[in-house]
């Protein structure tokens, strides 16, 4: 096991009816900033919810946040929130509007221009402090540190990550995720389980428990996932998808072993380019990815091929095959295809990608540091 | 699964040689007291490692706190820590050492009798911040918010929970457990073991990932456990073994479950009546309270049998005590006799522990809330 740091101090309300608890984990007197995405929160009863929760609070609200939050508008709100003196953000949302919630944190006393945060890594110095109210089971935001936003005019989708925003508290309530559409929570499953995979089908390091704890989440997808695609109001099988999806990328299956997150970074550029869904992008990249390095990551293939899809038939080559064919038949069968042609996009842009990851210095990629330029079109090639 | 509220901001510093890392976690002006036990730290090299990073701060120590740390030696350190105005504790040592430091650093500015606290579950409502460097990976009270403390005078264990006594942080280095002797390392085995029994054989809740979570924590102590007391600078063996007890005792497994701790209890009174070491109370009770609630936790204790002891013949009932009986063997491999009558005890004392159990309000205990007095009677008359 390598050496690791561990510190998560996000406090989760978890359950029905916990929106009614916010209150109690912001400041009596802090200005509040709501923040939300495209207004499905006030069609469901979640926006309701959470003004009744605020009831005795000074708050204000910023709508229109974007899949894929725009830097471009979420300027306009850091403006808003300089303006207005807000002291505290509550984010109302999925991922998106998690992620952009947190930028603005950063933001609003960046001294400089705030795309460094993003675009140079610029080391963030104070932000406010914010809450979240989860209402997408799928990226982890609300108990981590990470956000990813994207630039429109340049079509750059980049992240930082900085301790400082962390969220004071998130409440994960799976009633709020009755009414999402069958593709977001097919995607929250896809983009939870290939988080577990970056962490996990690396090479071995020596740390069972974390293997462990990784096939658990694995495990429990796979079982409850399609259950929650069929049936939106089984409110256990969402709420351990809900539970599975903030485990996945919360840092505890993470510490003391080597991570990847090559799919990631390419599957960032093709959103950026084709406006694919985030986790659209990871149901094609990740099987393709595991084909192509199916010697580096040769041990924990086949662990996985043991552990979580209980292959006993074949060679050890096919044995690999089989789990990530497997995997590839999962993605699918929460609705998420896996090759780029279903999505209507062509290999054209494949020199165009490995340029930009290139200029953003982003290789070489991978837990061994060995996926270049030339490994990515290879890769790419594979998802067509 | 049940709503719940987790949170838990210790940060970790897990790996050889994140001593040297304390330093920065505690401010520069901090007038720190360093707590330790019975000086085996001052053996092994850890006082002198400690001593080195603290270099520059200004601290004291106090030394000598007892396995099952006794409130009369802690009220020595209040004193002092009132005296010269301490407003650090840095607990150096095992379980005892930190629940101690826990309570020294709840009872400095508790108005009234601190014992109160244990006896009366007075609530505490401040604590000096405290830090922890453990040299014994067993109870988990590095990352949680619990604390055991004996009065030798009465004879009485009791303990107390507050979210203020979470450290601020905790070193975990294995290469500090080089040196222990194999009864504490087995000790550590069994008590991990059974925090995690307590929260995972009750009944199903419908909570799959806190399941796969608690049996990845048993599959790698079955694993790891025995190789660690064979070898002890197994480096990470150790490591894994360390980080398991952590995990089985920070909220994360127990979150939205239905939770037991009889086991636990029915083990204080044996402690503080026979001086029995905690696990060796805990490797005496659990297989026999298993065997008592075989029907009660029949469904778990099933899963059980098949998933981490792989038991496929028989019937269910055989298999059930096929796992019991598992159970017991292990803890008797990693060296933790399981009867009373290994330790000399016999059974005269069990209307005594009933009786205080009685006295303490304790009845009915289990995650049913159906263990009586009489129910205990048995339990113990099995452990003969």
């Amino acid at each position: 096991m390598y050496n690791f740091t561990f510190y998560n101090p996000v406090k989760i309300l978890f359950g029905k009816g916990q929106i009614a608890n916010i209150a109690g984990e912001i400041p009596t007197s802090a200005k509040i900033l709501v923040t939300y995405g495209g207004g499905s929160i006030k069609r469901n009863g979640v926006y309701d919810q959470v003004v009744k929760a605020l009831a005795g609070h000074n708050f204000m609200e910023f709508g229109g946040i974007e899949p894929n939050p725009r830097y471009e508008t979420l300027m306009q709100a850091v403006e808003l929130v300089r303006r207005e003196r807000v002291d505290f953000l509550l984010a109302v949302g999925g991922g998106s509007v998690l992620d952009g919630t947190k930028f603005i944190a950063a933001a609003v006393n960046f001294l400089g221009d705030p795309w460094d945060i993003l675009a140079k890594k610029a080391p963030v110095t104070s932000a406010l402090p914010m809450g979240t109210v989860l209402t997408l089971p799928a990226t982890g935001s609300e108990m981590n540190t990470n956000a990813v936003v994207t630039k429109w005019a340049t079509k750059e989708k980049l992240y930082f990550s900085s301790p400082l925003v962390f969220p004071k508290f998130s409440v994960l309530d799976p009633e709020t995720t009755y009414s999402l559409p069958p593709r977001q929570i097919g995607n929250g499953i896809v983009d939870a389980f290939t988080h577990v995979a970056e962490q996990y089908l690396t090479f071995p390091a020596n740390s069972p428990l974390q293997d462990r704890m990784a096939e658990a989440i694995l495990a429990t997808l796979i079982e409850e996932g399609p259950k929650t695609v069929q049936n939106p109001t089984d409110y256990d099988a969402r709420a351990n998808v809900m539970w599975c999806t903030t485990m996945a990328l919360n840092g505890l299956i993470g510490v003391g072993v080597p991570q990847d997150w090559a799919t990631h970074m390419i599957g960032h550029e093709l959103t950026a380019l084709h406006n694919l869904d985030h986790a659209q992008t990871l149901a094609v990249v990740l099987p393709s990815l595991l084909t192509w390095q199916k010697q580096q990551k040769r041990e924990k293939l086949l662990q996985y091929s043991d552990r979580i899809w209980h292959i006993t038939d074949g060679t050890a080559e096919e044995r690999i095959d089989q789990a990530i064919a497997k995997t590839r038949d999962f993605f699918e069968a929460v609705g998420v295809p896996t090759r780029l042609s279903a999505y209507g996009v062509d290999t054209s842009t494949i020199p165009t990608i490995v340029q930009r990851l290139d200029q953003r210095g982003m290789f070489p990629l991978g837990e061994r540091r060995d996926i270049t330029g030339d490994s990515v079109e290879q890769i790419l090639a594979l998802c067509a």
